[in-house]
């Protein structure tokens, strides 16, 4: 399991939320609270949209905690939609590819949870990717591929619910048609570069944990909350996807 | 391109042909003489056989220039069979798992060179695999692929020869029905902790160099001469596979 | 020797300077045509100033040319007065803490050359160090202490060219009195958020090469050239100390 | 707080000690047990005698437990006579120079503990470095500082015992000087290829943990029992140093 945070609002400094809450991003890589694995140092990334269509992305394999680039990094980019990840590994070598966000055109994606029996199914799912996103393919996790599917079937013009949606039943069908028991759980978060969108769910009745928080004029969406405000972050329901743009916040039922 | 060498004969420290000689391995990282790339700097590894039927792989994305684990290691590890690779990325990133040599059970792998429109060609190519192999990918490269793809038919029976010589010819149909005119270059080398066998040979008619040198009652092959020596060093004919065994060396032809 | 490029002017992104130019910085990193090292592949750095005082810095032990991050954070990172710094090494290991730029309060500085006999004359400059300076020591470089030496007397209310003068000066004299006939090489950027000196300067007639170029409304300073616009760039004469304000730039004699 | 093991008896694979146990020093990097800092993720190194005087030592800063280099090192090299050490960093940035164990000539050192107020003391203590010592200096750590003072004593003739208390008294004396109330604190390992040092040792009476075992004809010393044979460690006492040859171990007091 990971650890993940998404803003979007007002433009604020990274580091308000990655680097400076008492419970922050950092901190959490070194010790999370709600997590099943404690320790979230196999890596880490942040991703933030500015000027351009597509984010910048930055991704490292050494402990959140201990990264001085992180902290210049946050202390002097300052954006209205971003994304942050700490990684604990499940499936997957150690290698920047396999951090997260990961993204593709103006999509961006994190992700903690995992695939039950990843690699007797990656082989399926990687087999209903388009030649274009096939190519696209950087690493070897469960979570960029369950964001090249995603991404392909919007680019193929699905609205994002229904993507999702379609994605991971293709997941779960793939995974019983194997045999697998073990659950596919997802909570995670995507962006466009205008809006944001929040999911959790599980095929069992386990999904990870996902908050939501109203933040400067927007919302702020963490695996657990950031610090001392703990009452100001609300969990997300299971079996929901949270839809965020400027001014407004809709919740959807995901199944 | 790349740059690579291989040992086969008394043990002997690794130093002694990777950091050691004038123009050592670790010298052609930075300044290789015979390649298309000069700087080799996107990583590297070193790989040998111990007491153990699999070997010892040492995989880093520095370069090996500038690593001083290496020398370390190199000025302490005794073996009888090992390879060196150091990396001129052309396909996949920067990333260990990216680095060669590749390594599946007793089998070890090293190569110089690239697969014409590779990514045109990936997929294809990795629907080749079998399962247990497929999920033994845990990079990106062409070169990982190849190596999965031979040790798949040796695996089920194949003599070494035959595999790769049908894994080429498999390669070329594939890269020919995509209209791909870009060569399938190859110098490699393969082990399996007794004997190792090199390979030159492309679909056009520019093999990566290779060279053959008697040393130390055995043998060992580089992508160029590694010092004063260099009348010591025969080319590898175009076409060829060196079989090598304790005290002894034949040559056959690849196509 | 390593490569560097200042920038003061109009906001632009770091990519327009470090990435995108024919012959642009991380060009350089993999093959430099005005320097003793060709290859500059022992870790780089990027610093910037935005809405603080002190500067944003990137640090990364990686070649620049093959590391991703640096390229999405320049694409993403615009500033008015910027350094982009690549390392071949002379003297201190590979590490972060090892590459430029160096920055304290404000301040930030990188280094073109190298003091002769360095490891001689280390501890009797280390020793001219204020204890404050001292404690902010974090590798071992020749370039890190020249820079710390200046900005003690900086500090101490030094204007900048006395400052550079007296510790070149008192260098050489170390020098001097060791025995060490190896000359003193310094082609220097220094900062402090508003304004920009550079510096070009050797104890023998041989200073490293550094160009000055108009750009944007400012000034671009780098070793050498950065592309097609060859012409632009003007040497800076030999012993000269450039200094750089928006809308202005004089010329000083060093000594 | 840091982990480390060391190793004395006949010649066994690292990973008996290093990665296979069930609380193996891998282990402890993610989840120390009895540590003031459970996790140990800023790097680890590992040093072994092989054929040589002086030691091979692999340094890197990635966490322990996600570095398969350690593993396959580990499963690969046989000593007599080994080191290994997990960090957690109190003072001194993230960077090889920083990993233990340091090694100069024949001698090689691992240290778990501080010394209180560092910063202030720094200076003081590597003013009393020979030249040839100081010039050796690769990294900023008190242990490396705290090492090389010993070294230089034993180079001077001093036997092992007086070096360290003298260090360790030299070091108090400053630590008084400057007015630092909080202590001292170290336990250690040294080693010259024949034979090792174990010390435990604080200013106030809270030593770091050290425990030793009989193993294989030899001795394992640890911060913390490696696993299921919890009672076949003994707690070194504090204030002891152990001093293991081949087929002896006697106990001296410290100070």
């Amino acid at each position: 399991m990971c650890r993940f945070l998404a803003y979007l609002g007002e433009p604020i400094l990274l580091e308000d939320l990655v680097c400076k809450p008492r419970h922050s991003l950092v901190r959490q890589s070194l010790r999370a609270e709600e997590a099943k694995t404690i320790t979230n140092g196999d890596g880490f990334g942040v991703g933030w949209y500015g000027e351009r269509e597509s984010p910048g992305v930055y991704h490292e394999v050494m402990p959140a905690w201990s990264d001085e680039n992180l902290l210049a990094l946050c202390a002097n980019v300052r954006s209205r939609l971003f994304f942050a990840h700490v990684r604990a590994a499940t499936g997957g070598g150690i290698s920047r590819q396999n951090c997260h966000p990961f993204h593709h055109g103006p999509y961006m994606f994190i992700h903690n949870g995992q695939i039950g029996g990843y690699p007797q199914v990656r082989r399926g799912l990687e087999a209903l990717l388009p030649d274009p996103h096939y190519e696209n393919r950087r690493g070897g996790t469960d979570s960029e591929l369950l964001f090249l599917l995603t991404v392909a079937r919007i680019d193929g013009g699905m609205p994002v619910i229904d993507a999702v949606r379609s994605v991971l039943h293709d997941t779960v069908d793939l995974m019983r048609a194997k045999g697998i028991t073990a659950p596919l759980r997802f909570a995670a978060a995507l962006a466009d570069g205008e809006q944001a969108w929040a999911f959790r769910w599980a095929s069992d009745d386990q999904p990870p944990t996902l908050y939501l928080k109203p933040q400067r004029g927007g919302w702020a969406v963490a695996s657990e909350p950031l610090g001392d405000d703990a009452e100001a972050w609300s969990p997300i329901a299971p079996d929901q996807m949270i839809h965020l743009r400027a001014g407004q916040q809709n919740a959807y039922a995901l199944v």
